[in-house]
């Protein structure tokens, strides 16, 4: 079937090519005039004959919000639309209350399977009305990958569902992730395993942890037994933070999601203030030794406290 | 080969099924008549040709142990013991040291794979020198999984290696379990999904967090998609513990694997003390209403404090 | 110096006694006829002189909004309104820019010191305008607790900034309830200490954890040494949950503090869903033993999965 | 009354001051000869009248086990050990049996105070037999603050008692100091509170949070308002580590001490493994921009990874 596509970058190109080989006739928009098919939105609409398709590949927030607002302008009553970027759940009834006062439909879809969906297909959780999913059903056939429908899409509930439920997928994998990091670094820290990268890749197949993130490791290590040649700074793309938030509003305890999040935020600290304070206070009732911060010229702190001499220092 | 197998229980009885299949010689000794193959370990060391190779498969601890020691009598110098149970891995160098005295080589291996191993094959990682190794491998080879030797098998270092690997990977395990368990229970949360099970399917294929474990997931949910006839109750068996330990020792912070452990702990706590001294201390400083302890009739508890009046109440 | 006091519960109603003992003219308004001393907001306006002090001590949200929105109508302007409450930070800019159109001045200030700060005084963190904070000094002097004005009183900032420290507070102080619960927990777990509640009270002086919340802890366990009367139920009231999403909006990793509330989330929990996931997931990969929920006659549940022989299980 | 004192370390030596200004006569033992009062553990037995009573105030472990071991040879039955070090409740039993053995007496005593104790005196737990305690009360009564000897000293049961009750205590301080220390952050955060010292000086009286560690943090920011001169590296002594062993033991979930403990593990890395491998798993399964770790040089990395153009970018 005929599709427009919004956004032609990692993802939307992937997807444009994915899409294309399954031979479905893809119309892609992106400002870059080296990757687009059309000048513009106005052309893309022009483009497309009506009803109309047109998905959404945008980063999320303002860029999906404004790209939403120029198409309920360009597009027509019965067209639809699909928001499968990023998008925070709670954006999509405002969109589909936006486009829904053109008489346009709109469907949320959470997307997973990073730059390797082109090839292995992505996971798809959708938000929706049940005839709008039905009605895109050939595009998701075709993004999706091979095997039965319902292990790569689920028609997850009504609008917002789509992209609730790959929020939660990324809280899941923010703590998966985490979890396969903590042995990695256990593993590392023992003496008795002497080749780690060896481990984790005979987890691959038959045990209980196996999964395509450990295959992932396993790749990372090759190149690089230790990840000596990385930086241990973790960003974080906006789920993971949304996933603890709406676990606090429905008051779900979340200690492993949340523990991962909180390992990225301060991965990324390049001196914690409350650590600081800890030793600060450690310095404060026990004469403990601290280190002074480094000064600028990068030299390392000294170490400062009284000497200890025999006796044992005690809070 | 020719393998003496100790222990038929869940994990042994399907190991011989699976060694047999692949044409090994397994005589197999349990203390149980109705599955044994022999009446004793005397029996077994007679039944097979030295040099001996016997696996142990017995639970952990004592009764590893004093198997090792039974071994120790009725095997013969240049026979070789290997232990595939979950033992810790503190255990392996006095047991491999015991042995050494009588001329009997040890090998420990981590199993993993429960009770699909049978079928599946079993990830497998071996602490003990190469020539052990080697001499073992054939049996290694039919219990690992079909595909490269490397994705199911690994030599992970000296004795011990085995089972420090196995511990840190039922470590990770529980992070994994915990991770997807949090996200099951956000997205039961949710007024917005209304297909929690059909969501997680769709997780099978093409997603970031698409494993083995999530496909036993969506299969318990099968037969019951809100896991409603289960009762929270989870057990440890050792290894998460161990885990823990490791990484106190070696000063590594397993923030996520912590959490998952301690989130079984707390699920096995009909009252928890801590969380009473916390209501307590909340009575104490701000009146706030608490619930008293349930009556020996099993009845609700009341909720006791002050009557709120249109005030704030605060700490 | 004159007050309007509106909300006299359990904080107001004190509060009310103690700044009347500090000759304060207090005039206190409340829905229940038993308490008040005027008969609605108009005639508390008319009982204070022009201009005029308000503070207002309802519960936070909805009722102090309206209550705010209610005195930018029967207030004049040069008068000050203080919302005392345990208001969301994010309230108190609206307020303040709602009770600025009618000329009226705003102060938020945050409380500390429950039922006890009537005799002990209250800690009060302010937020406002420093001539503002001028003008009702005398009331914060009362209300503080004796002594040095800096160890119970602090002009934090702008609007907001009381009851943003007031926030951080209370989350400061759920993780240090939670601290003391684990210790409590911990000592009670050990066959070796045979006097919990003398060992707490032991650390009320001289040690490194001495603080009011300990005092408290000791008092609660004088009556029930055990705390067996009391249910583990814990609720919280917001300020919590609060901190933790600003900690989310600003990357500070909040582990303790995040802890401390989840475990009051899981307290009220009578079956943890991602516990019975992850008791579903053992069950699967080992055929570990699980329990079923207990029936509605409230029966134990029983023990399910296949029984065990000789052999371990082992994921 | 007499006492014998080894170690005259910083709080051997301050406890020798306090007992003295009480009247007790103090010989006190360390190798270091400006500050010891007799040349050998011979010559300190030889300067006490018998029974003697002689506390052991040496780091814990092997310092603290020798000494033992030595003061069994050259005390006589009759007289009492005390061990107020910092030892591992686990030593105390194997102790006291050794002393035993030569009709020595021993109790094990927990002392929480740190350099401040020689002013305010310290908390003490204390573990032994009835007959030992009452007999070495003088001394205890000197050490713990004035007031009701309750609050500050507890005979928490046999021995072992007094170190398993004070490992509990320092596992609580772990909790407590991070969350003010979470706290803080979190107020430095936000450009709202201007003042952030001023705020914590505003909890010292009056609120549910004031402590003792509260003052101290109050303390430690009237010099250095940011702790801007600290670094962020923080040191455990161990005790918090085996209150998380012990926890491990008997199933205890404690997510807040554990999280405290992690805290400080994570402060002293200068690259965490773990978060490296969080950072590799990005890279490759979304093409996520990642750091490559800083040359030699010291030059902070470069981000590596795909241009991102305008679409999304996504797991």
């Amino acid at each position: 079937m005929q599709l427009g596509l919004i956004g032609l970058g990692r993802m939307g190109g992937n997807m444009r090519d994915r899409l294309r080989a399954a031979g479905h006739d893809v119309v892609g928009y992106d400002p870059r005039p080296e990757v687009t098919d059309v000048e513009s939105l106005e052309a893309l609409a022009g483009a497309l004959t009506a009803p109309r398709v047109v998905w959404v590949m945008v980063p999320s927030g303002e860029p999906t919000r404004s790209t939403i607002r120029a198409l309920a302008e360009v597009l027509d009553p019965g067209d639809l639309v699909i928001d499968g970027g990023n998008s925070r759940y709670t954006d999509d009834r405002p969109n589909a209350e936006l486009l829904g006062e053109h008489g346009i439909g709109f469907l949320d879809v959470g997307v997973s399977g990073g730059i390797w969906g082109k090839e292995n297909g992505y996971g798809l959780m959708v938000g929706g009305s049940a005839e709008n999913v039905e009605r895109a059903m050939p595009i998701f056939d075709a993004l999706r990958p091979e095997g039965p429908r319902e292990e790569g899409f689920a028609h997850a509930g009504p609008v917002g569902a789509g992209h609730y439920s790959k929020m939660v997928h990324n809280g899941v994998e923010y703590g998966l992730m985490q979890a396969y990091a903590e042995g990695f670094e256990l593993l590392s820290a023992s003496d008795l395993v002497t080749n780690v990268p060896s481990v984790l890749q005979a987890w691959s197949r038959g045990t209980v942890v196996r999964s395509w993130l450990l295959d992932l490791l396993v790749l990372a290590l090759k190149d690089d037994p230790t990840l000596a040649r990385l930086d241990d700074y973790v960003d974080d793309s906006g789920e993971g933070r949304w996933t603890l938030e709406e676990a606090i509003t429905h008051a779900v305890p979340l200690p492993v999601i949340a523990a991962a999040l909180f390992a990225r935020f301060a991965s990324r600290q390049d001196s914690s203030p409350a650590m600081r304070a800890v030793a600060a206070l450690r310095q404060q009732f026990g004469g403990h030794a601290v280190k002074q911060a480094a000064g600028p010229s990068g030299t390392p702190g000294e170490i400062a406290g009284p000497s200890s001499g025999t006796g044992s220092t005690q809070g």
